[in-house]
This record gives structure tokens, C-alpha cells and sequence, in this order.
């Protein structure tokens, strides 16, 4: 292996801490913490786990946390009833509903409800538009998380060759506007594009969000880029256990890359992190 | 010339035809026609041309057509308030506030405080956000216009390699977004962009929008690829006069691409009529 490991737990437990310094110094000026309030919808139990740890994060960095378990046949209309509520709500600085929804509720309906000023999911079409613009709104977390580690690996990314896999509204297309603000030449790769291969070869930063496997190979990988691998995924042993692997083929790409994400503790801890820093700065644009 | 001229020119007559029944229709329909209310700060000579244009082509498709002309020191906090009128008045459905204003208004405020539903120049970062998610919204008139001839010259275009030169908020990122959207593997060019001779040389679809006359040159162009230039620039001639012409080399690249717009006639007068489809678009939405 010849490239720099990129440790986003520990960057993610510097975030932590710099939030939580935050989060004492608003407190005193306020008279309150800001507060995140998460809503579940159904019991998911992947869901049910991201909702426990995002809480537990949220305490830990000193904020108030709330939280929402509504069973899986919740009227929509109940939902945003819930929501309608929390908008209101002068103590809760950032509002996440936790996807996916249920099935006979329409997700697009819940996200446009949230007030944007509190949709620290950076889901809101208004927040998207503001990122496009290159004006300042609420970012996703994850592309925002990525986007930290590359710039601090990188420094100046103006005029890089950046290839972005997956075209998700939460992760590819943030992480190309994001990439293209800070003036990288962003090509936005998805399942239906042809030669993967050749765009990657040419690519100074590679990010891969599509959820397959190893789908991104070592030997595309061109001398030097950063490599930040998005994916998640849960893949069965022969010996019965399972092991979590990323979107790209770790061993070999780490070989040729300059910087690499590994799975687990490269993107996923940066996350959290970045939901904590969106609350903290909503609760000051409310301030 | 090998390549197929595509009659910008004839396409808008079509569309405004089109529209101009549409527009018969829902007047039939809703006992009133659609109005689009243009608002001109200032005393620009080539925006108050643009403006003439736009109420004559409104008049034209048989919608009522609104016109505001203030003057240049107009208080923001005034244009506002004409805003907010609009955005209440239920006889007008779209409104746009022609670009650029004055230095001492924000336009970002200004095109916040348009109803999006009202925001036929899809400017509003609601608009920009939901054609980014791919979702029913506003989208901008004159990608909007590109992608019409696009589609129609190529039918298809998933998988296609289509590179995007300019990033403005007004053309480039939307037209990135449509050609996204329609599956093609998109790279968002811009002046930081490194090698933009390669970029364009692997291009199935070329879309220049950068305003340097002759930038794009004929040799670039990859054999069989659709250019589609934006730019309009007006240069000076020996003898004294001006001509129009685009940011692509017409000429060699005409002997290379597969369909070409020329400049004038090209995507030039098919942003009207985008605009007056948007127009009667919001209308129908409203009714």
C-alpha cells in the first residue's frame, strides 16, 4: 500500500469535539443548547440504530436531542402534522426524519415541509438550489463530510479532474456541486454511463457512492488521486460472519491512489459529525 | 459542412404555435388568459430590447402581458414590495425580473422573493433545487430550450458522454442537471478546467456556454457530436460594422459535428419560447 490512509474516525472525533467547544459557547450566549430532533417512522432496525447513535452523538456533544418513534402505519398527514409542530418550536434547531419512509407516505411531500432553516439533512429543495448557486444553505452530511477530507488531503482542488459515481439527491449530486464550487472539473458517473473505467483513469479525486461491492477497480485507479469510497456494504464470510466493504477494491486501489478512505472508519464516522456541525450552525443562523 | 444545421429559428415558431394553442385553450377554459409580468429596473439598452421581445412574443401567444420599467436608484426595498404585489395578484402567473439589476439590489433576495410557482425564469433556489432532485418545477428557459433541440436532433441520450462548458447558474449547472436527468454522463466544464481539448475531443454532446467568441475550436469537435452553442458575442468587424457570433468555431466545427445551431438562429429564440411555455406551465399549475 502506497497511499496516505485517510482516518476519518479520528477527523470525525476532531469535528466532534470542535462542535461540542461550539455548542458551550452558544449555550452560554443563549441561555439554551441547540437541540436536534430525529423522527423515525417504522421499525427499521438498521433505521433504529442510525436514530440511537445520531441521539447519543447529539448529547454527547453537549445539545439537547429529541426523538420520534411513530409506528410504521403513520398517516402522512400525522407526520406532518409532527413537523408543522417542530417547525414551531422555538427550542429545536435542526429537524431529520430518518429515510426511508414507509411506503404509503410520500417522502418528497415530508422533506418539502421541513422548514429549510432546520432541515439539517440538507434535503430541502431550497437547500439544494442554494448549494447549486454556490450560496450558503444546509449541505448534506455525507458529501459534506467527504468534502472536508478531501480538501485537507488535497488543499486547493481548483481545476482537478473529479469523477463522482452515483447520481443520489443524498450523496452524487450535492458531492459534484460541492466539488464544482470549490472549481474541480466535476464528471458525474452513474450506472448508465459507459467507459467507468476511462473516467476514473483520468480522475485526481474519485468518489464512490453507488452501493456495489468492489464495483470500482485498483487498477483504474490513476497514480496519486484521492480515493473516497461512500459505500457501505454488508457482505457475507464463508465462515458465516459478515464484513463491511466499500464501492472500491481497497487492497488493489490503495496501491496506485495517494490518499484513501478505508471501510469501515473513513466517510461513515464523518457523518454524524457533519449533522452535528449542521445543527450547531442552524441553531446560529436562527440565534 | 457535413453536419445538420438545427433551425433554432423554425423549432421556436413551432414551439410559440404550440404554445399560442395551449394558451387559446386554457383561456377558454378559465374565462382568462395567462399573464407574464416583466419588470426592468434601470435603463440598459440591451435588456430594455430583451424586454421589448419578451411582451411582444407574450401578446403574441395570446397571453396578457405586464410591464414594469423603474427607474435605475429604485429602493430594493421597493422592488420588493412590487413583488410581493405580483406574487399576490391573481391575474399574473409568471414573473420575471430581468437580469442584471442595478448594483445596489441584491438579485439573490430579489429572485428569493418571487413565488417559485410565479418564477418562470426558474431562477428561485426552490426551482433550481427540484429540477436538481429531478423533480416538477420551473426550469430555466434557455437549457431548457437547448435540451429540446438536443433530444430532438438525437432522440435518446442516455449513456451518451456530453460535456458542459460554464458554470453559471443561469445556463450551465441547469443544463448540466437536464442532461443528468436524461441519463447522459456529464462533465461541467469552466474556466479552472485543465484540459478542455480532451474533454471536448470524448463529447457525444457539446454544450458552450461561456461567452469568448471562436473559444471552442472545429478540431475539438469529435465526429458525429451535437454542438449546441449559447454564446452570443457581438464583435467588431474592419469595415466598422458588428456581426454575431458564437463560442464555437462554426465553420471547422461544422465539417466535424453531426448537428450544429448556428449563431444567430440557433438556441438564441428558443428561450422565449421556452419562456412563454414556462408561462403557460405556471399558469395551468396555478389554475
Amino acid at each position: 500500500m502506497s497511499a496516505q490512509l485517510i482516518d476519518g474516525k479520528a477527523r470525525a472525533a476532531a469535528l466532534r469535539a470542535e462542535v461540542a467547544q461550539g455548542v458551550a459557547a452558544f449555550t452560554a450566549a443563549h441561555g439554551r443548547a441547540p437541540g436536534l430532533t430525529v423522527v423515525l417512522v417504522g421499525d427499521d432496525p438498521a433505521s433504529a440504530v442510525y436514530v440511537g447513535s445520531k441521539g447519543k452523538a447529539t448529547r454527547e456533544a453537549g445539545m439537547v436531542s429529541g426523538e420520534y418513534r411513530l409506528p410504521a402505519d403513520t398517516a402522512e398527514a400525522d407526520l406532518l402534522a409532527l413537523i408543522a409542530q417542530l417547525n414551531a418550536d422555538p427550542a429545536v434547531d435542526g429537524i431529520l426524519v430518518q429515510m426511508p419512509l414507509p411506503r404509503h407516505i410520500d417522502s418528497d411531500r415530508v422533506i418539502a415541509a421541513i422548514d429549510p432553516a432546520k432541515d439539517v439533512d440538507g434535503l430541502h429543495p431550497v437547500n439544494t438550489g442554494l448549494l447549486v448557486s454556490g450560496r450558503k444553505g444546509l449541505v448534506p452530511c455525507t458529501p459534506s463530510g467527504c468534502m472536508l477530507l478531501i480538501t485537507e488531503a488535497m488543499g486547493n482542488i481548483a481545476g482537478a479532474e473529479a469523477v463522482v459515481i452515483g447520481r443520489s439527491i443524498l450523496v452524487g449530486k450535492p458531492m459534484a456541486a460541492l466539488l464544482t464550487n470549490a472549481s474541480a472539473t466535476v464528471t458525474l458517473a452513474h450506472s448508465r454511463t459507459r467507459d467507468l473505467a476511462a473516467h476514473v483513469a483520468r480522475a485526481d479525486i474519485v468518489v464512490a457512492a453507488v452501493g456495489i461491492p468492489n464495483m470500482v477497480q485498483g487498477d483504474w485507479i490513476k497514480p496519486g488521486a484521492c480515493v473516497i469510497d461512500v459505500g457501505i456494504n454488508r457482505i457475507a464470510l464463508p465462515d458465516g460472519k459478515s464484513r463491511l466493504i466499500g464501492d472500491v477494491d481497497f487492497a488493489a486501489a490503495a496501491s496506485r491512489a495517494g490518499w484513501i478512505t478505508p471501510v469501515p472508519g473513513g466517510v461513515g464516522p464523518m457523518t454524524i459529525a457533519c449533522l452535528l456541525a449542521n445543527t450547531l450552525a442552524a441553531a446560529h443562523a436562527r440565534a
